[in-house]
């Protein structure tokens, strides 16, 4: 998608080997022009699946969902990462770590909010070890429901999320597909 | 709002004396449709305000925030709970103690997202005790940022959030205002 693309190379920055910060329009700071067009196109990317519902991980997660959701005319449900007190004992849960923040979180989303037989469809921002996607599949197969696809804003293409991905056969579609930092550039596939 | 207000009849849940469960719609699974239509509200309430972004919490007030931000032409900024390891230490900061979770987090903004002079609009899902607003204006005190207002999509009049917020001279737009529980339903003002 072209105008995340150049979006990305205008205000993104990248720290160390690995890591882009794109938290002046993503997961800080947010467009929400830039949102809308995103939730746009991966409404049409997922035009044909019959999606049923969108699901996604607190919290750089929920702006390109709820898009997706009004483009596709689908509620969406956010993962909680931590326990609150008012939380339902009866969830389904997943245990996620971050390689960014070097922790294990538990996510989890209440029962009544996915159920057997839906056709789901998951939003993220980042794919790169695959991780959060990853524990929304457990998730998802707890649920007993469908995994159409996962539809990811920034894809590392250098790291391992793909991989893990397509292993599953699940379906990945990626707005920006960033191979390499050359230079202190972000050059894309 | 009268949609709000609908919805919050058929989908909210009580529990106890004060807790109104509000995750079938706004802060566990979302409908997409809804927010876009509070957006709306909020933008036409502060129209004339001049705003220049808005400032909201994670991880509930994203997705209100978020349409406010699209109808209002302004970007979103949703401040952190927790310190992640790529979190700048420029950040402005506030302690707010959650009732409900009975915590105390330390919420931040980056201080390059947050300007001396900005007019800025406070969205969140809930004035209750209205500690997470009285943090996001601590926030804005310290960055010297101008606030207009707080969108709150449901006020609980029953707590002392709106008295917290007068006190201050801060104009409250609430789209849904809960009085009581009665009988296991919810009494608007």
């Amino acid at each position: 998608m072209k105008l995340l693309e150049e979006r990305i190379q205008q205000d993104g920055r990248i720290l160390g080997d690995e890591i882009l910060k794109v938290d002046a329009f993503l997961n800080h700071q947010i467009d929400p022009e830039l949102m809308a067009a995103m939730g746009e196109e991966f409404s049409r990317l997922f035009a044909n699946d019959k999606i049923d519902k969108i699901l996604t991980v607190e919290s750089s997660g929920i702006a390109p969902a709820v898009f997706a959701g009004l483009s596709l005319h689908v509620p969406v449900v956010f993962a909680r990462k931590n326990k609150s007190l008012t939380l339902p004992t009866t969830v389904w849960a997943a245990d996620v770590y971050s390689f960014t923040k070097q922790t294990t979180n538990q996510i989890m989303i209440d029962q009544q909010f996915l159920k057997s037989g839906e056709k789901v469809l998951i939003i993220d921002d980042f794919l790169a070890n695959g991780q959060a996607v990853n524990g929304l599949l457990k998730i998802a197969s707890q649920a007993d429901a469908h995994v159409v696809g996962a539809g990811i804003v920034i894809e590392k293409t250098f790291q391992k999320g793909r991989q893990i991905l397509d292993e599953q056969g699940i379906r990945v579609e990626s707005l920006a597909r960033v191979k390499a930092f050359v230079d202190g550039q972000v050059a894309f596939l």
